[in-house]
């Protein structure tokens, strides 16, 4: 499955496109860092963002968005622009009929370090190790995003085998079920 | 001028088109509250924001679109959803070509009451009063989104005075100097 992951950000915001399945490596696509500068209008920054978000879904074409969850307990200065790019990430995707995702920054580290509560160094190198580069991706908010994208890789596969296997118990059931009443 | 006042938020958005100047009658020209259900999806509820902020902008064509300006203060289990929603609509204007100005609450409070510590009810009777209606418009953040766009109205009709002045008095001094540099 092809993931676009967002680690939204109003003067920073990352995009990174990553290929793969569970227990299979995993490939990168694309990665940018889309940036926007703190004297322009707001308007025109949220515009760029989304502007920049939309193109990216277009053309890569993700069957997954995988967007940051974003608390209000980050950064107050900067939370605001956080949260109004988020909400861009997401609408372009339902706009573009993708399903989107929000993971937990601490969902994502931990997905892809084994600790919810690694920092950004360690966070950057295991992105570089699992996607195969030579060199971590740089500013941060890149490699932010391809670990969004490498969390909703491993999570989203889980998931829908937990829903294939969750379908197949129910017609398991189901038949089960219809033998007891064709016996009854 | 005609203004449009948005009072965001992902469960209730509050619209509101009044037409005005500093010192004249104001008038009602539109106002709806756009709901969306806190069991859908994010990005539908998102998208029927945007949709019918991007629609009222269309239909009534404003000079100007208020936005409350959100802080992180507010209610921590909200907050997000009308941070996003309140990005949706500067874009909006900025994608339709038309200014935006952020309002804070006390500023909108401050404008149509006196006092920006008002209550919900104070606001809701003052919009009453000066757009010469029967009965306060229902719920509160119908009343809000029109309070927006009176501040406004008053606030950009003085800015535009003030901008207007400036302008006058920059070309005053340029004339000043200009004939001091004939007289030198």
């Amino acid at each position: 499955m092809r993931v676009l992951g967002v680690d939204p950000g109003m003067t920073r915001c990352g995009i990174g496109v990553v290929d793969g399945a569970a227990g299979r490596p995993l490939t990168l696509v694309h990665v940018e860092v889309v940036h926007t500068r703190p004297d322009e209008e707001i308007g025109l920054r949220l515009m760029a963002q989304a502007d920049a978000i939309a193109r990216a879904i277009e053309q890569f074409a993700p069957d997954a968005v995988a967007v940051e969850r974003v608390f209000s307990q980050h950064n107050v200065r900067t939370v605001m622009g956080t949260a109004q790019v988020s909400g861009l990430a997401i609408l372009a995707a339902t706009r573009a009929g993708i399903p989107v995702a929000l993971h937990t920054p601490s969902e994502v580290k931990a997905a892809v370090t084994g600790s919810g509560t690694a920092g950004k160094a360690q966070v950057g190198s295991m992105v570089t190790r699992l996607l195969r580069l030579t060199e971590a991706p740089k500013p941060a908010d890149a490699a932010d995003a391809l670990a969004l994208a490498i969390c909703h890789v491993w999570r989203g596969s889980a998931q829908s085998k937990l829903a294939t296997a969750l379908a197949q118990s129910r017609a398991v059931s189901a038949r089960a079920a219809s033998s007891g009443r064709i016996a009854r």
